[in-house]
């Protein structure tokens, strides 16, 4: 399997370590899966020490031999318990701590309150803001594997026309697509950093699914396929002439891709033709509006003004009360990264961020629009999906 | 879809306002979604508050009109933002707050300090144990939803003689397994409780795959597809003559199935066969043991001596260093609920509990074992799981 190169490694911590010294912090603890993967290449279970300066300490509690493999971190050794962190990391020479970072935005409570007492009289710091502007910006080493994420969407995008038939449930061919994905390499849980944020490979809502909300903050909902798990497909029955709204992410190698298709069995209402066209036009419209720099609300209020003058304000991602606020998202290691594209958010999209843009309308009649993952280049946002945006028809 | 029931909501609520009453709390506070789901039987977007007497209230930011169609709780009441509970919650005649329960087991640093300025001069309390404790306790109509998962993983292990080829990767075989769970209503994603752990459906391990320990505290990893998601199905192709050791959960309503099976192309080495024979020996001597009030170490304890005196010390529930210290864990809304059936934990398994017991073994050559869901009942625990034991030979 591919490690992550040593190059990327270093500059992730030489990018990390400029942050301490900026915040006058002693170092980073890193307890966070992804930051730990991001920052190391291996995810065994472990805990990171980074210092100011100098190389940083991996702790293994399990899975030691397989970190030392996937890992180009020079120091990786055994832990039992987190307890043992600080005389692990003085015997690498950090010592003397009175100030650290760590990831407040996810470290619960009661571990906070565990660690406080391992780290006595250390203060501890968010650099959670840091980490996630750090991620923001990806190498050409990371667009890379997001592009290869979107080769395989495009793979199984490709095949739903033989997968799709009238009078399946929408979950039948949820089934179906995502083992496409699954097959090629989709990696596992699709991760969110939100509190209490979760999702699971996509969604596939067809005709009036597509107006049920979820708790997911994403445009379409779908019923799902219980009330414990209420968003993507549910049992509806698929039918003739009505849109099939296809959402998915595909995890590769860490990366996520995220990209939407519509699809249907017949035709559909010329209001819908319509609508969906409308959703590329607002797309384009706000890709050609951004460039390094744009402020990541800029792209939405353009869209949100394109939306109400075409006529969609009770429409444009999602429906009445239970619309979000945001045109896109930043893509990685996770699904919600930054830049976050909304209005009141004034992140520069700089060269190398990599994000979707989702134009959608929400229709009592069903959800349509697009979605393409896109990464900022030097002369504006280069398209990542590879896939054709007409509507399929089936006959 | 299937809604709880108005008595097990109004039966949940009252347990926990009983504990709310002994430990002089004025209510509960509760964020986290599988504690939401549990007390009102919704997952939309929404805060619950449950005061220590009279009705609780559910507040929805978003999703209102299915809150209302999937709860019966009377009280649901829209919400724009987390800063208006205490205005909201004081209109239902809750106020004088001065120490309230949540769950700081699982709310980060970060939310806890902008709830603290919420609920100011109020004073928080961890009401996870108790939580935990109540959920632990399934009944009559939560344990037969478990019994649905485990007649849906029956019919998917059924098929693996169908979907079993040589030459297959295990990803492929994965996919195609998953497949048949998710379009029998797998609900999505596998929730964990615990910090940084996550689980995708489950594994599929070959031969010598394994042996690869996995960030999941779990007895055998598997190597993934990347290193990103070092665990489950990976690359390795199926051969011929080598244990396909297939360990899956079963979503459905929200509530975890959790069973292992083991197949094989051809014919198995006798230690492997013998090894297996033992586990299941164990297992069923592990049950054997169990009664109601028997604490949570003893069958653990139990399976070690005999793991040791069969000859497994270094093959029990993983390989040498890898080794994890439990026999079993608790199945409900999440994966890693009570009963944690380990050495040291002195939890009382009562009546009513529901809980996987899985005896593995791991050799350089492969991973074999079994693993059945089971509920406490008066006369001991009754197998939830009804998927024959024998290793499926594939000619």
């Amino acid at each position: 399997m591919d490690k992550i190169p040593q190059l990327e490694i270093e500059t992730r911590i030489a990018k990390l370590q400029k942050i301490l010294v900026q915040q006058q912090l002693d170092g980073a603890l890193l307890l966070w899966n992804s930051d730990i993967f991001y920052f190391t290449g291996t995810k065994q279970n472990s805990y990171l020490f980074v210092p100011q300066s100098g190389d940083p300490v991996l702790m293994v509690k399990r899975g030691l031999d397989r970190g030392i493999a996937e890992s180009f971190v020079k120091d990786i050794v055994s832990i039992k318990s987190p307890k043992e962190i600080p005389s692990i990391i003085a015997t690498h020479g950090i010592t003397n701590l009175t100030k650290i970072g760590t990831e407040l935005d996810v470290m619960p409570v009661n571990l906070y309150n565990f660690y406080g007492k391992i780290f006595d009289q250390i203060e501890f710091s968010d650099i959670s803001p840091a980490i996630k502007q750090i991620r923001a910006v990806k190498s050409a080493y990371e667009v890379n594997i997001i592009r290869q994420a979107l080769k395989i969407m495009d793979e199984a995008f490709s095949l739903v026309p033989s997968l799709l038939r009238e009078g399946m449930t929408e979950i039948e061919l949820a089934a179906l697509f995502e083992a496409e994905l699954r097959k090629r390499g989709y990696a596992g849980v699709c991760k969110m950093r939100a509190f209490n944020q979760s999702f699971f490979y996509g969604n596939v809502c067809s005709g009036k699914s597509g107006i049920s909300p979820s708790f997911f903050d994403g445009p379409v909902g779908g019923t799902g396929v219980s009330l414990s798990d209420p968003q993507g497909a549910g049992w509806k029955i698929i039918n003739k002439n009505e849109p099939i709204y296809i959402d998915y992410t595909c995890i590769y190698q860490g990366y996520t891709g995220d990209q939407t298709r519509m699809f249907c069995i017949g035709d559909l209402p010329e209001k819908l033709k319509k609508a969906y066209n409308d959703a590329v036009f607002i797309k384009n419209e706000a890709v050609k509006s951004m460039h390094p720099g744009v402020l990541a609300e800029e792209p939405h209020i353009l869209a949100l003004k394109l939306a109400e003058e075409l006529g969609y304000k009770d429409n444009f991602m999602g429906y009445k009360n239970n619309q979000v606020k945001f045109l896109g998202h930043g893509l990685g290691l996770e699904l919600d990264e930054l830049p976050i594209v909304a209005k009141g958010i004034k992140t520069k999209i700089v060269t190398g961020m990599t994000f979707a843009l989702e134009p959608k309308f929400v229709f009592p009649e069903g959800a349509i629009g697009i979605e393409n993952s896109f990464v900022m280049t030097e002369n504006g946002p280069e398209c990542l999906s590879i896939t054709a945006e007409d509507i399929i028809y089936i006959k």
